[in-house]
Parts: structure tokens; C-alpha cells; sequence
């Protein structure tokens, strides 16, 4: 058997010195795909050309004599296709300002003192400022609980035009108010290129709803106010137009930007959305922008909000915004998924140790490779 | 068998009979609510009370023995006060004017001459005005062709903010020209609500994209040109938000909107967007509207553009519109899936039964009960 | 004004009293659909009839005179008929073996001395059993980290009948010795009625996937072993769904089923499944049955899985199953989701203190009502 | 823009040289491998050698300079030595058998004299078969209307394990009498490999449920019969895993298979399932197998097939396959969806010019390239 051992082992150096000649090949592939990148960009062409993969795949079918059947042929060729879509992508990715890659620093945002990206946050408040009494309740609530952040809707795009559409700026007044009288930080909804000035005046970080994430002229409008925005991911958008979106905002010289995961649109009956948890990782992997959970719309019913809260710090979450109402019962707008008082203490209580424990492993590295 | 089925009648009868008594007990509240109005009218007192609705909450609950649960009866008197509090306001929720049920004619769309609801329509044209000569090569053809609605996008909103965004307000001017030359409807998406006027002087038809179906200012704003408006669906959008939407248009004064189905989010992998077939059927029994459907954004390939346009056709849509480009190789948006004049020509000879037979069928009705 | 404030506290004596009698009414008509319900289950036919509900809609805004609106009343109705179903639906779910509203105990399941449901466990091992060398590797690792329950696939439903199909019977006795050497209990996936009893005979816990979530027949088999199941829940199946196929275990006589969330397929790109973390609170509220989380294969990637099974624990799920291998590059399936031994020995360490918290959390009601 | 374009075919032309070397120097890894493998099988050797994998993956990634990541290089040469292995084990995925790259014959389905594959046909019939009246009822109908292929459930797998599971054997002995009495093909679904014999002495063509497409035991049994075989497609199932179901079967040597289009799981309230009506040009162009539609289970509701199934037909069907019963109401199973005879009937008439177009369509090329 020796000189077979022998014989196989002559064969084995012959597949080494192909494997490595496939190496050199590969690579030059690569470099000259680099090229056609470089000269699609400048002309700002569509980098992925499925009609040309499928010429070439058929090109090099047709060109196979074996013994690799043409099946295994066209999986191979499609590794090497998906590979150099890959190196397009990534290195499209690469520029993106809100990247990862692009190799700044993560984007801590701070506002009249208080901070996003430090340690986990809660963001409360009511879905839709109703009126003074409502809001001075929660806001005091707030401030003894010793939470920073007050949202608010005072411009509310609802699906239905005969639904209550927000008090408008007489909304933004009373937000303001209670957020100077409780030094509370304020977060609050913009609609409308036209208002999205008005609304920075009074608010002190700006929101864009799920339904408005690929408003592109909005996005720009609020990008140029300079204020920290809080970017809701479309129900229906993948994580690359999420970040796309972002970078609308971050193009206009504003990167103060609070990605927020706020659940997307599945067959699942019994939540209003369906929480994506792995978002969480993933956004933070992809770019260098903080992210929160809003777990108030993804469950779109109150009782598993603290469930999804948790989950949302121990993924990694940068905070959680809840809505919190005095008297949900009675509230204009999102009735079945506001918390009262009492249930958003019982909540900050559970909280507690996942945030600590949150608090750790943002801190600590996952000792494994991205997808490797 | 027999006796259950007898049984199972039986109980139907008495359901219906409380149905009435139920009916009957409603609008006998419903008469006192508006007692309750003149009263408060006369001396200007807050029409919505909630903590009154609060206190009746309160004393139903903790008078309920069952069988519904407390929170089922909660459910149901919140829609009671809901309905009565829109008594109140004379804002409550009426039958949508876009509505089959408001029991008013068909919209049927006249533009210029040319109508979108007699018969199918086919409307084409590039996805992005780039130049003069692209246009006037499109429209030539399309001249020759017979086809009289010719679409081209001057604002474009790309997922990247990298990607070609169009030529803004002269590709305003150039599609009007080639329009007016040719005598050609014109249809272009309006994307922020600064610029729906300008659009409106340009273009004979305005169109609304799947990203901004739910931007609602910027649905009022194109209603408020009073330009007929086709609405694309989101492509994360149930039937009844897509008709919510609108109905913010309608709201406006203006009923010449025509729906577009073009795809929804979905698994798939094979297409860019899944073509929800249904979606045409059942629009058209839910509203008065015209409904036609974009083959290309939903496949997202040109290959099988011919398919789901006969198949859009069949299903009683009024209507297909498909991209289509001199040269799609080198379009600067979406080259995947537009079609080049040869392709457009034979799409045409290809639907040619199809409207035909759509057509005979859109003006038979299907002898079907509705959910029957 | 005290005349008018005295009418209207009349004209609010009243409603109260119309409420009441609204109240009588729909209990009343609950306790028929009560009776409705009786006559449907013994005679096995649907529960919710949505032509029965049109039809009863119709006739009551046909019979509708105002001053509610025939949309109104459409409303409130949809309410009511929303309500009965609730109650139907209830009562069937209040039905089944396995439902929380059964009022029996949790079921903790109890294999040679290890228990699920008592604290988070965590259940590892490769994807398939491959060969001893592999199983005893990644056994030894096991046993020193302190896991004691072992996965490991000898039957593996493929997408393609060409890929590995596992070794079978092989793969069960390999499974089995290195089980019994290190004292682990073994949990092995069942594909085939035929083969359930052989598999019984090796394996302490069967394994039903995904795909077989609703292979009926299997489900009885396994059931009929009266060895413990884990349940894996379809990747297009709701919860409701997911339950019913639990249901047709316990219906065996087999209550020793462990529900296992594994992601549900969506328009998700970056991810092979989407993680449905909300699956976990919402199955513990409904079932009686503990619930594991397989990150692994709602991942589909190994980067996040520390990430994902945080969050699990976290949200209250009774452990996590994850892959390992030792070497997952070389691995004869999933290999981009299977973790090498140093991997999973840092996830355990990541996952220490939170499992302590969801130990902590579980044992603690949120305080919170269902859904209101 | 000239210059670019010329630069960019330039670049092109260099990539096509590339593979073509890449394919030669692919080929001749190749031969190298057959030659081991003789080698090592003349000496009864192990052939998958996992460690000598690993080891030529290190020595590669080694020597990895880039562009291309090590990561991608793992995964290109991953494919590499998976095309080897199977050249080694003689099993490498060649094309698949239902491919239609794989060049052979179309199949048209021929039973008893009738065809699937030749012009669209209708098959018809109720849900479940209930009772002797019943299929009489539909079947003299079917007879009458000149409708050859009569469908029934003896088996039905049902969500719910209290609800009607079919008559079993006896419903096999019916649904066979009627077929010979009015010499129809009958169609009945096989639910457990133990059953399949049964099921194929009864019935002409076997049905293999959605919930079943990838219970790949099930998939081989019934392909042993070498009865023809409607395959559904699963409601999770992408189109890929759709033809690696079918190809399960076509690996037994049994190549009857009709594909079925049944609708998939989406976020859609409004319809039980989504129709995908792009799978039926997809599959065509993919795989050499005839496809109908599902049209009854993908609506969920009777008042939309009348459209769905005149767009399945337009788009290029090879039939429809419908719900009849001769009174939907007091049907066991499906009750919304299954139409009544006057209601087929008028169905049939419907999709009289349908039929004739779809017809014409199919036997006339679409003039455009595949994705090109």
C-alpha cells in the first residue's frame, strides 16, 4: 500500500499547487471587479447586474467539458458571483458615514446633559400629548423614577384622516413646557418638511416615524436642523434601507442619529408587528450609530412589554422607548399598548438587573468573529 | 345532523333578534348623546369628557357578570363612546368617500381626453427622465403604439442617497415637452409636499410612490392640487391603510384617484417584490376606484412582466404600467426591469386577448356573492 | 347654567341606564353564542363563519335608521361579533390539553435525573452526527462545561436530496454510547412514523423540526413513544398553529412536550430566519408547556447567536439549544451557524448572569394584565 | 458617458477570461480527484476526509492576500471541495431531474386517457369527502360540465386535532366509485408513508399537502407508487426548496409530478393566503414539470376565485384546481371557500375565453430573454 500512500500523496501536492493557482485567478477576478465598481459608481449605475451574472454563468456552462458537471460548475461560479457582489457591497458599505467601517468613532449622543450611548436608557411618555394634566402626571411620574427622556406626539400621522391628528404646535408647546419644568430631555415627532423648523425649536430631539423612513425630503430637512434625530425603522424596510435612511440624515452634516427598532410586518396574528430582535446586534455591527427598541409598537399590546424590554437590554440595546399614559383607557390614540404609572414603575423595576447586566456585555467584546 | 343544523338555526334567530334589540338600544343612546351635545353647545362646554367616559367604564365593568369578559366588554363600549364622541364632533367616521359602500358612481378618470376606468389602459415610459432623446425615443413609440399615458420620474427617491435622484424640475420640463409633442398623458411621482405645486403645473397626472403612501402630508397636498393622482401601495401596506390613504386624498376634494397594486414584502427570493393578485379583485369591491397594477416593481425582472400583466389584466385590473427604455442596459434606475421598445411591442401584441377578454369581464358581474 | 348642567345630569342618568341595558343585552347574546359554540364542537365544524357575520352585518345596517351611522354601527358590531368569537375561541383554546387556561401544572419534564422548567437549561451539540471522534469531542467538552443535554441529528431532513441525510441508525447508536459514557441526555430528531419506535429506543428526548411541525401523523407517533418532545415550531406557523400540533402530542396521552421557538421565515435578508422573540412570553401565557429558543437556527449565523440567546433568557424562555461542533468549518451541514468549542464555552459565559436574571424573572409575575 | 461604457466592457471582457480560467484550471483540479478517488477505492479508503479539508483550507486562507476576504475565499473553496466530494461519492448534485435546464421533455401528465400538460384543465370537487350523496352530487355535475379531474379529501390533515380528519379508508372507497362510475380522474391527498399504498390503489393521481412539502419521507414513499403526483407547494417554501421537494420524488424514478401554486403565508388579512402568481412563469421557466393553481385554499373566501383563476390561467397555468360542494355551509372543513355547482358552473364560464387565451399563450414564446 505504500506506493499507493505514495501515489496519493504526489496527487495531493498536484491539488495544493491548484488550490493555489485558484487563489492567484480568484484574486485577479477581484481586483478587475474592483475596477468595474470604481467606474459604475462614478456613473452611479446599479452595482449588481443579475442579467450579466446570468450571461456569464451561461457562458461558462456552455464552455464546461467536465468531469465538474455543469451543476456543480454553476454553484461554484455563483460562490465566486456572491463573493464579488460582496466585495461591491461591502466596500459601497464602506463609505456610508453611519458605517462601522468607515472606522470613526460610535456616535454618543448628548443633550442638555443626559446621554444615548453610554449605558441603557428609557425614553417614556404618552403616545399623543393630550392636554396639560396628562402630561404634567407623566412627566412628574418621570422625573421621581428618575427617567431623563419625555416623548410625545404632538404631530400624530395616523392611518385614518378622521383619527386624532395631535394637538400640532400647540402640542409642541405643552411638551415643551413640562420638558423645562422637570428638566427633561424631549423627543417628539416631525411629519413635514414645511414644520420640521418649527418642530426643532421646541423639541429637543426630533423622531421620524416608521411610516415616514423613506421620506427622503424629510429626512434631509430634519438631518439639516442639526438636531439629534431618532430614526424609526420602517415596518417593511430590510436593515440596509434602514441604514440608507440614516445616511440621508448623517449626508447633511448630522450625525447625531438613534437607530430604532420598533418591530416589522410578518403573518403574526397576535402582536401588532413582530420584534426583531437580531436587529439589534446587526445594527450594531453594521453601523457605529446607537440603537433602542421601541417595544410599545412591536408588541402593540401591553402585557409582554417588560418580556420584550428585557430582551431588547440584554441584546445589547442602547435603551427602550415605552409609551406611558396616565389613564391608557381614556387615551386618543394607542390605547392597548400604553402603560400606566404603576405598570411603568413595575417595569423600570424589572428592568433594573438587565440593565446592569446589558450594561456589561456592551462592554465586553462577543469573542467571535463577525460570521466566521 | 339535521336536528343539530335545526338547533343551530334556531339560536341564529334569536342572535338576530338581539341584534335588533341591541340596534334599537344604540341608537336610543345615540339620540340622548346628542341631547348631550345640544346641551353642551349651547354654553360651550368641552365636548369630549374623558373622565367621564372614564366613571361609565368603570360602572359597566363592575356591573358585568358575564359570559364576555371585562375586557371584552370594555372593547365594545370604547367603540360605543368612540362612535358617540364622533356624533359629538360631527367628525365621526363616516363611510369612506372612497368607499364601494357610499354608494356613489365609479371614479373614472378623464384626462386630456383619455380616460383610466372604461377600458384597460396600458401606461409606459422610462423609470427616470434622463434626456431628450431617451424621452422622444419612448414616446415616438409609444405614439406609434397607441398607448396614450406616458410615465418618467423627475424626483426620484432611491433607497441609496448615492443613487441617481433625478433631474429635479427639468425633467419636469422635458417630459411635458415630449407630452405635449406627442400628445401624451403624462404621469410623474411627486415627492415632497414644497414641490407637489410644480410638479402639478408640469404634469397632467401625479403619482405617489409605495414609500410615501403613508407620508399624509404630502397625500393632502397632492389632493389639494385637485390633478388626478395614481396612489402606489406600500409595499408593507394592508388594503384597508392603502385605502385610508386614500382617503386623505379624497378628504381633499379631489376623487380622481386611481389605486396601484405594486407588490408587497414578502420571502421571496426569485422577484423583488411578491405581485399580490388579489389585492385587484378586492379593491375593486371595496372602493369606487380604478385599480391598475405596476408589473415591473413588483417582479423586479423583465422576464416575466408579460405573465402577471395578462394575469393583471385577467383579474380585472383597468390597467398596467410597465417601465420601458430604449436601451435598459444602461438606464440610470432599475435596468433590471424595464422593458426596450421591441420587448414593450411584443408585451403589447401579447396582452392584446387579454384586454379584450378583461375587458368583457369587468362589465359582467362574476355571479359570486360577496364572502358568500 | 345649573338648569342645563341639571338636564344634563339627567340626560346622563340616562345613558347609564342604556349602558346597562346594552350590558344585559350582550351578555345575553353571549350566553346564545355559548350555546351556538355547544352545537358546532360536537358537531366538528368551524367555529367562526365570516359569510354568517356579513350576512348579520348586512341586515343590521339595512335595518339601521340613525343617528348612529351605518359605519358606526358597523363598527360596534365588528366589536361585538369580535368579542363572541373571542369568547368561542377562548373556550376552545380553554379546551386543549395543553393551554395554560386548563388550569393544571406547568409541565416540567424530568429525563434520568435533569430537568427542563425548573431554571434556564442549555441543550448543544452538532447539527449531525457525523462520527465518534466528532460526538465524543464535543461530549467530553460537555460534560467538563457542566451542559447536560446533547443534540445530534442521525436522520437530517435535507432541502436537497443529494446533501447528507445523516447516518441513520448509526448515528443513533453513536449518539447514544456517548451519551450514556458522559452521562448526557440525548435528544435526537424523529423524520418518519416508520422509524419513531427505533428512535425511541436510543434517544431520552425526541426532536420534531420544523418542517414536520404539521406532519400530523408523525405527531402521533412520537406522541404514542411517551418519551419526551421537543416541539419545533414551523417557520410559517402562528403560535395558535404551533399549539394545535402540540396539542395532537398531548392528545396521546404525552404531556411532556417543550415548545421550541427557532425563527419564522420573513422578508428578513440578513438573517436565515427571524427570530420571534415576543413567541416566547406569548407561548408561556397561553400553553402550560416550557419553552426553549434554537438561536442557532434563527440565525443561520454564528455571530449573533450570543446576542440572540441573551435576549431569550432574558424574555423568560426556559433555555437555549445551540450548535456545536468541533469543527464547524468541515461540519457536513450548517456550518455557518455551528460554534467550535471555545465559542461555546465563551456564550456560557456570556450567558451566566442572565441566566441568574431570567431565573429571577420567571419566578416573579410582571405584574401586568393580559393585554389590558 | 461613451467612455466609461467602453472602459466598463473592457473590464468584462477581461472578467470572461478570467473564468474561462478559472473553469480549465476547475477542471483540472477535478481530474486530479477522480484519480484519487481511484486510488483510494482500489484500497477500500475512507474518501471524505474531513482533516485533509481542513487543512487545505487553512494552507489556502494562509496564503490569502486579498481583495477577496478570507472569509470568502473559505466559502468559495468550501463549494469547491463540496462539487469534489461529489465527485467522489458519485452522488454530486448533477442537474436536477425536474430541471429544465436539464434539457429533456416537458412532462405532460397522462391518466386514463386525460392529460395535464397539453391545454389548462380544471380539477374540481369538495374539500373532504363527507358521504355517498354528496360526491354523487358533485360528480354527476363535474360529468355533466365536461370537468375530468374530480378531487376529495379521505385524509385531511387539520390544524386542530378535534376537528373532522376525514373518512379515512372509507373515503378512499368513495371518492374510487364515483370516479368509475362517471369516469373521472380522482386526485386525494396521502398524509403517512404507512398509508401511501393504500392511498395509491384507490386513486389515480396522489396529492402531497402543503403542510407536507417537506416531510421528505413522505415525498419518497409516494414516489415509489409511480402514480402521478400533485405536489403543493408549502406556504413557507421558497421556489428553490418547491423543485428540491419535487425532485425528492423524481429521484425515486417517478418524474409525474404537477406543481401546485397555493398561496403563501404574508402579512395579508384580508385573504387566507397570499397567491403568488409570479410562481407560476418562475416555475415554468425553472423546472420542466406542468403547474396549476390552488385558487380556493390560497383566497380563503369564494367571491375572489372567479379572478384568481382567470389570472392563473393568463398567466400560464396548466389548470386550476377549485372547491365544490354541493352546499358549502354545512361543509366539514373549508366552509368559506369551497363554491357551490351553480357557482362552478358559472366559474367555468368565466373562464371559457380564459382558457382559450391562456391556451394561445402558452404555445407562443414570450420573446423576451430569461432576466435579460
Amino acid at each position: 500500500m505504500a506506493k499507493e500512500l505514495a501515489s496519493l500523496e504526489a496527487l495531493r501536492r498536484r491539488i495544493n499547487a491548484i488550490n493555489h493557482s485558484l487563489l492567484d485567478l480568484l484574486n485577479e477576478r477581484a481586483r478587475v471587479v474592483q475596477d468595474v465598481r470604481e467606474v459604475k459608481t462614478r456613473y452611479a449605475m446599479e452595482l449588481f447586474s443579475p442579467s450579466r451574472e446570468q450571461e456569464m454563468l451561461e457562458a461558462i456552462v456552455a464552455a464546461n467539458r467536465g468531469p465538474f458537471s455543469n451543476e456543480a460548475v454553476r454553484r461554484i461560479f455563483k460562490e465566486v458571483f456572491r463573493a464579488s457582489l460582496g466585495l461591491m457591497e461591502e466596500e459601497g458599505r464602506k463609505e456610508l458615514l453611519v458605517s462601522r467601517a468607515a472606522g470613526k468613532r460610535d456616535v454618543v449622543v448628548t443633550v442638555r446633559g443626559r446621554t444615548i450611548g453610554l449605558g441603557p436608557v428609557v425614553i417614556a411618555g404618552p403616545c399623543s400629548v393630550e392636554d396639560e394634566v396628562q402630561m404634567e402626571t407623566v412627566a412628574r411620574a418621570m422625573k421621581r423614577l428618575g427617567v431623563g427622556f419625555l416623548r410625545g406626539g404632538a404631530y400624530k400621522p395616523r392611518t385614518s384622516p378622521y383619527a386624532f391628528q395631535g394637538l400640532g404646535k400647540r402640542g409642541l408647546e405643552l411638551l415643551a413646557a413640562v420638558g423645562r419644568k422637570y428638566d427633561l430631555v424631549t423627543v417628539t415627532e416631525v411629519v413635514d418638511t414645511r414644520t420640521a423648523g418649527l418642530v426643532a425649536e421646541y423639541a429637543d430631539i426630533l423622531q421620524i416615524g416608521s411610516r415616514n423612513m423613506a421620506n427622503y425630503e424629510l429626512l434631509k430637512e430634519v438631518g439639516a436642523t442639526m438636531k439629534p434625530v431618532v430614526l424609526k425603522r420602517g415596518f417593511g424596510a430590510t436593515l440596509e434601507e434602514f441604514l440608507q435612511a440614516a445616511e440621508y440624515i448623517a449626508g447633511m452634516g448630522n450625525e447625531n442619529i438613534i437607530l430604532c427598532e420598533r418591530g416589522v410586518r410578518t403573518f403574526a396574528r397576535e402582536t401588532r408587528f413582530t420584534l426583531d430582535i437580531s436587529a439589534v446586534p446587526l445594527l450594531k455591527q453594521m453601523a457605529r450609530l446607537k440603537v433602542i427598541v421601541d417595544t410599545s409598537h412591536a408588541a402593540g399590546r401591553r402585557d409582554i412589554i417588560p418580556a420584550l424590554s428585557r430582551a431588547a437590554l440584554a441584546a445589547g440595546a442602547d435603551g427602550v422607548m415605552v409609551e406611558v399614559h396616565p389613564n391608557p383607557n381614556i387615551a386618543r390614540s394607542d390605547n392597548q399598548q400604553q402603560l400606566d404609572i404603576p405598570q411603568f414603575e413595575a417595569l423600570l423595576e424589572d428592568l433594573r438587573p438587565f440593565l446592569g447586566a446589558a450594561d456589561r456585555a456592551a462592554h465586553r467584546p462577543d469573542g467571535l468573529d463577525a460570521r466566521g
